[in-house]
């Protein structure tokens, strides 16, 4: 996979693939890893941040191996990466290798939000590369990143520029998973609720990337909690992928993410964290057998309610 | 001062001490560096993250060491300490210890924002500390971080818990000083603005933290370009301290800022970057020079103005 064919289609070639839509999280929250995983490095190396991180470093790969045939990305949350200080993001930048050695697209959760020259900072890490004297090199090359549109245009564009030029993408919050997204999401201004503003600017960002295959650069996070608002919010942004959590542990079940599909079953993919990589603290056993366990499952009963709900063309 | 003596006292203190209240940003774009100094790392360790981080910090410690008495806090930008990868977050650990041995406040402009565990894990990462087996380590432990509201309440109390505990504060992002920021904070909501809503949301959250001095745990970030909106909010949120930021390199000048104060001229800090940390790029001379010469003519003509608009009790 070049780097200059679009996000989009290599997401969408992925998912024909794997015949999958699903997304894991890797959020490696260390109080929540393996007892014997987590030991045996305290004991190696001390209780510091650089044992921390080869464990999560280990989670991840182990995760990365079981997993690659099943999910179509992996999608690191930043939080738990950066509360293990430099050693934590050097254990980003060595998940990410890991993943796209197993022909894993790469969705970094970092909901990044700045203006002008900071956020191309922001584009540099996570979707290019940074100038270094007379070199580019690159820091954390993910495939596509999450950001907050609370800033606006002017936040937005630098950053849909250099996913453009790196075949990389974006997905823009728009309505997210948790119940006090309303607050702000929810707002009335008129006729319409400002998730669906942040839809319109959405749509209106991703044009001039649009591919041949129908969908731009510019994706949207759109919870899986919240179904009705998904159907309206497809039809607002139709060339957008949804980025779609909530799924499982946060109360979403499989038919209510049919609703952030298109009629081809694609434009959406789900994602899914803590069921998976945390469910050998349900179900015993390995954590890798019990992750790739509850992946298969997800995947399965996702695919029946797309085909169920007449949106699985694949 | 003790970690554990609120952020708004500790930053109270701090302007009457240096009778000011300029925050400078630590944005070290290695792109717009002296020249010399960038050469010099270049040639010692290669075109690398390694060497750009030395860099950046000898840069930031450069500046610490010139500004600790002009300026009450050091604001840096996480983008471009993420932009060069584990390296640069190990020179940001580096810079916020040096600035702390330099009897300053540190502000991570990093407009974080997640739900549950995940902005737990930021709150960690920058306002605490990071259980790692049976010890709590500190990953980026800086005074205070900059959030965006867009998630709203469910993402917002578990990080003023946290900054609670530890004697730190937050910022959240109100209205930003950029132009597009209008297209969502200025949205009408019946007679309101998403950014009052926004406002009212901030007075909420800090309440339970406001300390014996009429201060809370919970900022704003109110952008000095919108002195008549800063007026509004100034209102509605009484207990918050203003992050202003738009001062200098974007636009507004001393007078913009006054509305952010309250009558003790107290309640906001003003920010400047770029024309305080790459002044030397317009006026030759030393970088240190030409930012300490620039750090003070800031001071000045901003307590120049708070004392002309009546707002300067100290």
């Amino acid at each position: 996979m070049s780097m200059n064919e679009p996000f989009s289609r290599r997401l969408t070639k992925a998912i024909l693939a794997k015949q999958s839509v699903l997304v894991t999280g890797l959020d490696p929250n260390i109080a929540n890893l393996p007892p014997d995983l987590c030991s045996r490095w305290f004991h190696q190396g001390g209780e510091t941040f650089e044992a921390a991180a080869e464990c999560i470093l280990e989670f991840n790969k182990g995760l990365i191996e079981v997993l690659s045939d099943v999910v179509v990305a992996v999608k690191p949350q930043l939080a738990f990466y950066e509360c293990l200080g430099a050693p934590g993001m050097s254990a980003l930048s060595q998940t990410i290798s890991y993943a796209k050695q197993h022909s894993l697209l790469v969705i970094i959760d970092g909901k990044r939000n700045d203006i002008g020259s900071s956020m191309v900072g922001y584009a540099d890490a996570y979707l290019g590369t940074t100038q270094v004297g007379g070199t580019r090199l690159a820091a954390f090359p993910a495939d596509a990143l999450t950001v907050n549109p609370y800033l606006g245009s002017d936040s937005i564009t630098p950053l849909v520029e250099s996913a453009q030029l790196s075949g990389t993408g974006v997905f823009v919050l728009v309505k997210t998973s948790n119940p006090s997204g309303s607050e702000i999401q929810n707002l009335a201004v008129v006729d319409k609720k400002v998730y669906e503003i942040v839809g319109e600017h959405c749509h209106r960002w991703g044009l001039a990337s649009r591919d041949s295959d129908g969908y731009s650069a510019v994706g949207a996070v759109v919870g899986a909690t919240y179904p009705r608002e998904a159907a309206a919010l497809r039809k607002i942004m139709p060339h957008a992928y949804f980025l779609v959590p909530g799924f499982g542990a946060q109360g979403a079940g499989p038919a209510d993410v049919v609703a952030s599909f298109n009629a081809d079953g694609l434009g959406a993919v789900v994602n899914s964290s803590r069921d998976i990589i945390f469910a050998f603290a349900k179900q015993g056993g390995s954590y890798q057998d019990a992750a790739r366990g509850a992946a298969i499952h997800s995947r399965d009963i996702i695919n029946k309610a797309l085909l169920e709900g007449g949106k699985r063309a694949w």
